[in-house]
Protein backbone atom coordinates (compact mmCIF):
# COMPACT_ATOMS: atom_id res chain seq x y z
CA UNK A 1 0.00 0.00 0.00
CA UNK A 2 1.80 3.25 -0.79
CA UNK A 3 1.05 5.93 1.70
CA UNK A 4 -0.49 8.33 -0.75
CA UNK A 5 -3.81 6.26 -1.30
CA UNK A 6 -4.38 6.05 3.17
CA UNK A 7 -2.88 9.66 3.47
CA UNK A 8 -4.92 12.55 1.91
CA UNK A 9 -7.36 13.38 -1.00
CA UNK A 10 -5.77 13.09 -4.17
CA UNK A 11 -6.28 16.61 -5.90
CA UNK A 12 -5.99 15.71 -9.92
CA UNK A 13 -5.46 19.17 -10.99
CA UNK A 14 -2.36 20.06 -8.48
CA UNK A 15 -0.69 16.01 -10.03
CA UNK A 16 -1.22 17.14 -13.35
CA UNK A 17 0.62 20.69 -12.64
CA UNK A 18 3.70 18.39 -12.27
CA UNK A 19 3.31 16.62 -15.30
CA UNK A 20 5.84 18.18 -17.81
CA UNK A 21 6.22 15.25 -20.77
CA UNK A 22 3.58 13.91 -22.90
CA UNK A 23 2.25 10.55 -23.58
CA UNK A 24 4.07 9.42 -19.93
CA UNK A 25 1.29 8.43 -16.96
CA UNK A 26 1.66 8.72 -13.42
CA UNK A 27 0.54 6.86 -11.13
CA UNK A 28 -1.51 8.67 -8.78
CA UNK A 29 -3.67 6.02 -7.16
CA UNK A 30 -4.05 2.48 -6.57
CA UNK A 31 -7.26 -0.03 -5.92
CA UNK A 32 -6.64 -3.40 -5.31
CA UNK A 33 -4.68 -4.36 -8.23
CA UNK A 34 -5.33 -1.53 -10.28
CA UNK A 35 -3.72 2.19 -10.89
CA UNK A 36 -5.47 5.64 -11.75
CA UNK A 37 -3.24 7.17 -14.24
CA UNK A 38 -2.99 10.87 -15.16
CA UNK A 39 -1.11 11.83 -18.57
CA UNK A 40 -1.10 14.90 -20.36
CA UNK A 41 -0.47 14.20 -24.06
CA UNK A 42 -0.86 15.85 -27.72
CA UNK A 43 -0.67 14.80 -31.27
CA UNK A 44 -0.27 11.29 -32.36
CA UNK A 45 0.35 8.00 -30.45
CA UNK A 46 0.91 5.32 -31.55
CA UNK A 47 -1.47 2.18 -33.10
CA UNK A 48 -1.61 -0.98 -29.90
CA UNK A 49 -3.51 -2.88 -28.08
CA UNK A 50 -3.40 -4.39 -24.65
CA UNK A 51 -4.53 -8.22 -25.02
CA UNK A 52 -5.39 -9.09 -21.58
CA UNK A 53 -7.56 -5.96 -19.86
CA UNK A 54 -9.94 -3.41 -21.11
CA UNK A 55 -8.60 0.50 -20.33
CA UNK A 56 -10.20 3.47 -19.31
CA UNK A 57 -10.20 6.78 -20.68
CA UNK A 58 -11.57 9.41 -18.43
CA UNK A 59 -11.04 13.38 -19.90
CA UNK A 60 -10.31 15.61 -17.66
CA UNK A 61 -9.42 18.75 -19.81
CA UNK A 62 -9.27 19.52 -23.61
CA UNK A 63 -10.53 17.16 -26.01
CA UNK A 64 -8.94 13.38 -27.32
CA UNK A 65 -9.79 11.38 -30.43
CA UNK A 66 -10.04 7.51 -30.11
CA UNK A 67 -9.02 6.19 -33.50
CA UNK A 68 -10.26 2.44 -34.02
CA UNK A 69 -9.45 0.62 -37.25
CA UNK A 70 -13.10 1.14 -38.64
CA UNK A 71 -14.28 4.53 -36.13
CA UNK A 72 -13.05 7.23 -34.25
CA UNK A 73 -14.99 8.09 -31.09
CA UNK A 74 -14.26 11.96 -30.07
CA UNK A 75 -13.92 12.85 -26.57
CA UNK A 76 -13.83 15.74 -24.18
CA UNK A 77 -13.54 16.57 -20.55
CA UNK A 78 -16.24 15.46 -18.53
CA UNK A 79 -16.64 12.20 -20.69
CA UNK A 80 -15.08 8.46 -20.38
CA UNK A 81 -14.75 5.47 -22.63
CA UNK A 82 -13.71 2.31 -22.17
CA UNK A 83 -11.20 0.33 -24.46
CA UNK A 84 -12.23 -3.30 -24.93
CA UNK A 85 -9.19 -5.79 -24.51
CA UNK A 86 -7.43 -6.82 -27.54
CA UNK A 87 -9.00 -3.90 -29.41
CA UNK A 88 -6.25 -1.98 -31.84
CA UNK A 89 -6.96 1.82 -30.96
CA UNK A 90 -4.83 5.02 -31.23
CA UNK A 91 -5.17 8.23 -29.63
CA UNK A 92 -4.91 11.35 -30.95
CA UNK A 93 -4.86 14.63 -29.35
CA UNK A 94 -4.85 17.73 -31.45
CA UNK A 95 -4.45 19.94 -28.73
CA UNK A 96 -2.74 19.22 -25.31
CA UNK A 97 -5.43 17.22 -23.16
CA UNK A 98 -5.05 15.73 -19.43
CA UNK A 99 -6.63 12.26 -19.12
CA UNK A 100 -7.18 9.74 -16.27
CA UNK A 101 -6.39 6.11 -17.29
CA UNK A 102 -7.47 3.14 -15.25
CA UNK A 103 -6.10 -0.20 -15.74
CA UNK A 104 -4.43 -2.79 -14.03
CA UNK A 105 -1.02 -2.45 -12.64
CA UNK A 106 1.47 -3.05 -14.97
CA UNK A 107 0.13 -1.94 -18.27
CA UNK A 108 2.47 -0.57 -20.55
CA UNK A 109 1.61 2.13 -22.38
CA UNK A 110 2.06 1.09 -25.76
CA UNK A 111 0.52 -2.64 -25.21
CA UNK A 112 1.43 -4.59 -27.86
CA UNK A 113 3.50 -2.38 -30.03
CA UNK A 114 6.49 -1.41 -28.57
CA UNK A 115 8.86 1.41 -30.13
CA UNK A 116 9.68 5.12 -29.26
CA UNK A 117 6.50 5.86 -27.09
CA UNK A 118 6.91 3.20 -24.28
CA UNK A 119 6.95 5.18 -21.37
CA UNK A 120 8.34 4.13 -17.64
CA UNK A 121 6.00 1.82 -16.28
CA UNK A 122 4.60 2.38 -12.36
CA UNK A 123 6.51 5.92 -11.74
CA UNK A 124 3.98 7.94 -9.28
CA UNK A 125 3.52 11.11 -8.60
CA UNK B 1 -19.87 -6.45 -22.66
CA UNK B 2 -22.82 -4.04 -22.21
CA UNK B 3 -23.07 -1.89 -25.45
CA UNK B 4 -22.49 1.37 -23.86
CA UNK B 5 -19.17 0.71 -23.36
CA UNK B 6 -18.06 0.34 -27.06
CA UNK B 7 -20.52 2.66 -28.85
CA UNK B 8 -19.67 5.70 -27.68
CA UNK B 9 -18.67 8.63 -25.12
CA UNK B 10 -20.00 8.11 -21.49
CA UNK B 11 -20.82 11.47 -20.45
CA UNK B 12 -20.80 11.80 -16.86
CA UNK B 13 -22.79 15.15 -16.44
CA UNK B 14 -25.46 13.46 -18.48
CA UNK B 15 -25.66 10.29 -16.86
CA UNK B 16 -25.52 12.91 -14.26
CA UNK B 17 -28.87 14.42 -14.94
CA UNK B 18 -30.57 11.08 -15.15
CA UNK B 19 -29.81 10.70 -11.50
CA UNK B 20 -33.09 11.83 -8.96
CA UNK B 21 -32.24 9.77 -5.89
CA UNK B 22 -29.86 9.92 -3.22
CA UNK B 23 -27.40 7.00 -2.26
CA UNK B 24 -28.40 5.08 -5.24
CA UNK B 25 -25.06 4.25 -7.44
CA UNK B 26 -25.59 4.19 -11.37
CA UNK B 27 -23.20 1.79 -13.32
CA UNK B 28 -22.20 4.11 -16.45
CA UNK B 29 -19.68 2.00 -17.43
CA UNK B 30 -17.42 -1.93 -17.04
CA UNK B 31 -14.02 -2.37 -17.29
CA UNK B 32 -13.11 -5.98 -16.76
CA UNK B 33 -14.58 -7.28 -13.96
CA UNK B 34 -14.92 -3.61 -12.63
CA UNK B 35 -17.56 -1.04 -12.71
CA UNK B 36 -17.87 2.99 -12.95
CA UNK B 37 -20.96 3.95 -10.57
CA UNK B 38 -22.14 7.15 -10.32
CA UNK B 39 -24.01 8.97 -7.47
CA UNK B 40 -25.54 11.73 -6.49
CA UNK B 41 -25.42 12.03 -2.57
CA UNK B 42 -26.72 13.94 0.31
CA UNK B 43 -26.54 13.79 4.25
CA UNK B 44 -25.09 11.04 6.69
CA UNK B 45 -24.57 7.50 4.90
CA UNK B 46 -24.34 4.55 6.95
CA UNK B 47 -20.66 3.66 8.71
CA UNK B 48 -19.91 0.51 6.92
CA UNK B 49 -16.71 -1.18 5.40
CA UNK B 50 -16.21 -3.61 2.40
CA UNK B 51 -14.22 -6.73 3.57
CA UNK B 52 -13.02 -7.67 0.19
CA UNK B 53 -12.02 -4.51 -1.75
CA UNK B 54 -10.64 -0.99 -1.74
CA UNK B 55 -13.02 1.40 -3.02
CA UNK B 56 -12.56 4.88 -5.02
CA UNK B 57 -14.18 7.95 -4.78
CA UNK B 58 -14.07 10.34 -7.53
CA UNK B 59 -16.04 13.55 -6.65
CA UNK B 60 -17.48 14.98 -9.67
CA UNK B 61 -18.82 17.81 -8.49
CA UNK B 62 -19.78 19.67 -4.68
CA UNK B 63 -18.15 18.29 -1.68
CA UNK B 64 -17.90 14.63 0.63
CA UNK B 65 -16.40 13.83 3.45
CA UNK B 66 -14.92 10.64 4.16
CA UNK B 67 -15.40 9.71 7.59
CA UNK B 68 -13.14 7.09 9.36
CA UNK B 69 -13.24 6.34 13.17
CA UNK B 70 -10.18 8.22 13.71
CA UNK B 71 -9.93 11.02 11.32
CA UNK B 72 -12.20 12.44 8.59
CA UNK B 73 -11.27 13.29 4.67
CA UNK B 74 -12.77 16.28 3.18
CA UNK B 75 -13.24 16.03 -0.59
CA UNK B 76 -13.89 18.38 -3.49
CA UNK B 77 -14.84 18.18 -6.87
CA UNK B 78 -11.49 17.09 -8.99
CA UNK B 79 -10.39 14.79 -5.82
CA UNK B 80 -10.05 11.61 -5.45
CA UNK B 81 -9.43 9.32 -2.72
CA UNK B 82 -9.08 5.05 -2.01
CA UNK B 83 -10.75 3.38 0.91
CA UNK B 84 -8.61 0.36 1.73
CA UNK B 85 -10.62 -2.89 1.96
CA UNK B 86 -11.68 -3.63 5.32
CA UNK B 87 -11.95 0.04 6.83
CA UNK B 88 -15.10 1.21 8.27
CA UNK B 89 -15.76 4.35 6.65
CA UNK B 90 -19.05 6.68 6.48
CA UNK B 91 -19.50 9.61 3.23
CA UNK B 92 -21.51 12.80 4.76
CA UNK B 93 -22.24 15.75 2.04
CA UNK B 94 -23.59 18.45 3.81
CA UNK B 95 -24.60 19.90 0.56
CA UNK B 96 -25.76 17.58 -2.87
CA UNK B 97 -22.53 16.25 -4.11
CA UNK B 98 -22.26 13.61 -6.92
CA UNK B 99 -19.66 11.36 -7.75
CA UNK B 100 -17.93 8.36 -9.28
CA UNK B 101 -17.03 5.08 -7.66
CA UNK B 102 -15.27 2.64 -8.67
CA UNK B 103 -15.39 -1.00 -7.14
CA UNK B 104 -15.46 -4.67 -8.66
CA UNK B 105 -18.95 -5.94 -10.16
CA UNK B 106 -21.00 -7.20 -7.51
CA UNK B 107 -20.21 -4.51 -4.77
CA UNK B 108 -23.15 -3.12 -2.66
CA UNK B 109 -23.28 0.34 -1.09
CA UNK B 110 -23.42 -0.34 2.47
CA UNK B 111 -21.15 -3.02 2.79
CA UNK B 112 -21.33 -5.26 5.67
CA UNK B 113 -23.72 -2.88 7.28
CA UNK B 114 -26.92 -3.58 5.23
CA UNK B 115 -30.04 -1.76 6.40
CA UNK B 116 -32.58 0.34 4.96
CA UNK B 117 -29.80 2.67 2.64
CA UNK B 118 -28.93 -0.42 1.04
CA UNK B 119 -29.53 0.35 -2.73
CA UNK B 120 -30.34 -2.21 -6.09
CA UNK B 121 -27.12 -3.00 -7.02
CA UNK B 122 -26.09 -3.58 -10.86
CA UNK B 123 -28.39 -0.90 -12.17
CA UNK B 124 -27.02 0.78 -15.04
CA UNK B 125 -27.58 4.11 -16.78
Amino acid sequence: MHEITTAAAIDLKEKLLRIHEHWSPRVVAEMNDYQFKLAKVQGEFVWHAHEDTDEVFIILDGELVLEFRDHAVPLKAGQMYVVPKGVEHRPVAHGECAIMLVEPRGVVNTGDAGGAMTAPNDVWI
